[in-house]
């Protein structure tokens, strides 16, 4: 039971986002740099977070994206329910794709969706400032130098 | 974010013993039929289902296998924790193959194993007993004519 890569690069963007200053712009080439990731799957990334209204981008040479919203108005469960592609936790929940025969007389369908509002509802209570270690109230500068 | 194939089948064999009699056995060939799942597959699945004791086997020629507890005393909860390979919500989960460089000062590990709990916790509080819909307080009958 894992997220996706897609997902979980979607909330490192954010996070790495969320410690920059006000006015401060980070490239597709920083965070991949920083995070170790292929260019190629962040443009992805940034692009959607961009339609979904989570960050803002800037063209041209000194262009470059920022969180749209503060962070701690960011909610980790509605980027997951956004980004992840299939929250169908077992072959049940997939009306075309469901071939087992006693769906009719389950229950475990409905078990398997409880449980999914329980995860689902605990990531609510989150948002992307809290995902970074607070110190003193702000968060902790996310530093290239201090965590490589 | 789906359980294995592995961890659904292992539910639909419990679910489908659940319905049997005292004292009668179904076959793996049976519940293959009965399911339209792979022989093979599901070789597998009972072998370990044997394994953790969930299930009795008789050899022979009027062998199979029937539930060796009370369904009500399965835990959906703790048969996904068996058979569950990977719990690992993110890639910060496993220690070994963990690259993500702001792990030092990020609580997304701690929020996700949050919901992963809670997930977990809900699922504990049902049994294959109660994956099966109730009528008149018995489980209305698994019946392939009926179904089918």
């Amino acid at each position: 039971m894992q997220l996706t890569h897609y997902t979980d690069y979607s909330l490192r963007v954010l996070i790495y986002l969320s410690q920059k200053q006000p006015g401060e712009l980070a490239t597709i080439s920083e965070i991949a740099e920083f995070h170790g990731i292929s260019r190629n799957h962040l443009v992805k990334v940034v692009h959607n977070l961009s339609t979904y209204g989570y960050i803002q981008t800037l063209r041209g040479k000194n262009g470059g994206m920022c969180l749209a919203w503060p962070a701690a108005e960011i909610g980790i469960g509605e980027v997951v329910r956004l980004t992840e592609p299939n929250m169908d936790i077992a072959e049940c929940f997939n009306k075309e794709n469901n071939s087992c025969v006693i769906s009719p007389v389950c229950n475990l369908k409905s078990i398997l969706s409880d449980a999914r509002s329980s995860f689902m509802q605990t990531l609510d209570s989150y948002t992307v400032a809290n995902a970074l270690n607070m110190q003193g109230g702000t968060a902790k500068k996310i530093s290239i130098k201090a965590v490589k």
